[in-house]
């Protein structure tokens, strides 16, 4: 399989699609010419949401703004991946979702019947996970200054944890758990935008994540870590997790479940599916001892039953993350410099 | 004085520039496509933040897209706008601003140094005020897909009274103060837009309102209500406010204050400052008998030196705004139909 994907067209000076890719440039780009003017902890390390003291109790605080086109695909909108995408940031802080806001910056000529789905939909997935939208602002662009419509939404949730849950937390011999096959949001949104038709429909997993967390915790599981699959897919996110745990991770491939669909449209284009944005997965890791307990949990709920053990944490001093394959042959797994699939999220 | 301003250009069944005017257009749009997917309690009034319960204390909640154009303009740039706006929000539900998140929609072809200056300024301005900002995201559209740069804060704080602040607790007999003069930031914005020059430099009045605000609170000042005059200015502010709240309000025009360069400038181009954004004024709806110590309390900061009473709250039944001239004259106040001037936050 290759892993093709455009080179970097970072001219020196000025903002290039694969800064927005999770990967090598967007490292570059937070690191040098974002944090540096906000210097705070919560910034220092990576996150999916803050952590905030307040009164007594902790509060996880995060946002996300919404640009995938098109804006309707196979599986959602961007409606529902607006609410399910914060309430999964939310969820990775070991928190439950309350309250989230929603601003939108519509295009000039956005049709209005779109735009009363798309809210629909976000109505609808707020109604399941049970937050409430309580305030949200409308901005309008002219027509040629947008795409029809971006969504931001932030979100407030209660910490239902007293551990910690950070990469800093993982130890050496814990066991990373993955919830399901892997690729099919990312897959999904670019055979629409493609125009692409395979033999089996290709589906965005975007769904809400917050219930097997949830219940992770409240069985007393240990979740040292959490991370919802976005941008950058699988790779990317244990590529952060390894370089800000300080640890080697090694991945079996071959228990690294990829749907028969996506595996053919990634070899047809030429993509790694380790590398594609998902919207419905995460990963967990845990002591090894409670694995087979942990796995349990996650296999009850839907939205988790595909779930398996995918790798193991090795020692640490030497960060990196490798891919063993089925024969034992060892490769070591790196950002992509670039944007193999923009705007998918 | 004419008040021109494009006729609304809506189609039946697309977005218009008009219905991000925050007039009526924007109302329908928001009664018609957005509150009805979302009931609950926190839209069914209009508020500058949702104020929610959490462990015992209350949590001000709020978020606003900025997609001002031009990015540089005299006086601020978007960065500090983005701060200003959500930490004025904060403030106008009596809060007090701790936390702000950051998401910025970056198109391909921004200059990296235009972005950086922007943090820089977003930075100042975070520390300035005492917020930190804690969480944040980044996306990249393709060239044309946006305009430079958008940033979307979310900002959350803790309500510093007891008392509720809002639209239904105004009182008949109240006195509306006003703090400082109008339409500073939308004219000085309009003037770079529009490449005019004129022999008073027009400067924004961009700037955080929340000291005075506290400074109120602690002081014992019953505030009936609080808001900030963005879009669609001083007087769609207080229709607003007058539809809230189910009473009439009458305004002097002569005590109004206009600056004489906003004042030139509005007469050239057949603007009415009344309807022109600030980003650094506010109401303040208070008893009667506290007009004196709310007044010396607002003239001891700099942001709000300027306050003056500048109307009554008049009896309930009959909500509407009425502007009175120095010959008693009176003329009723409505939302203006369409768009005075587009993307001025």
């Amino acid at each position: 399989m290759n892993i093709e994907c455009p080179a970097p067209v970072e001219t020196a000076d000025r903002i290039c699609l694969a800064h927005g890719s999770g990967g090598e440039l967007s490292q570059r780009l937070l690191h040098k010419y974002i944090y540096p003017h906000f210097k705070n902890p919560w910034l220092e390390r990576p996150h999916d949401s803050a952590i905030l003291p307040l009164d007594g109790g902790k509060l996880a605080f995060t946002t996300d703004s919404f640009v995938v086109s098109p804006l309707f695909f196979p599986g959602g909108n961007i409606g529902e991946l607006a609410v399910y995408g914060t309430v999964n940031d939310l969820a990775m802080s070991g928190a439950r979702p309350l309250y989230l806001s929603c601003s939108l910056i519509l295009e000039e000529g956005l049709p209005l019947r779109a735009l009363d789905r798309i809210m629909a939909s976000m109505g609808c997935a707020a109604a399941e996970v049970g937050v409430q939208l309580v305030t949200g602002d409308t901005k309008v662009v002219e027509r040629g200054k947008g795409d029809g419509l971006y969504i931001n939404t932030a979100g407030v949730g209660r910490v239902a944890c007293k551990e910690h849950i950070a990469p800093e937390c993982i130890e050496t011999g814990d066991v990373i758990l993955l919830s399901g096959d892997i690729g099919r949001h990312g897959m999904a949104v670019m055979a629409k935008r493609e125009g692409l038709e395979f033999d089996s429909p290709l589906q965005s997993d975007c769904a809400p994540l917050h219930e097997p967390v949830l219940d992770l915790l409240a069985a007393g599981i240990s979740v040292h870590c959490l991370r919802d699959l976005t941008r950058g897919g699988l790779a990317t996110a244990l590529i952060e997790l390894a370089t800000a745990s300080g640890r080697q991770m090694t991945l079996q491939e071959p228990e690294i479940p990829v749907g028969e669909a996506v595996q053919g449209a990634c070899e047809l284009l030429g993509i790694d599916p380790l590398y594609v944005a998902n919207e419905g997965r995460f990963i967990a890791v845990v002591p090894v001892e409670q694995e087979a307990q942990a796995l349990a949990i996650l296999k009850r709920h839907t939205v988790s039953a595909g779930a398996c053990a995918i790798g193991r944490v090795g020692v640490s001093g030497h960060s990196s993350l490798i891919l063993q394959n089925m024969l034992g042959c060892e490769r070591v797994l790196d950002f992509l410099p670039g944007e193999q699939l923009p705007r998918i999220c």
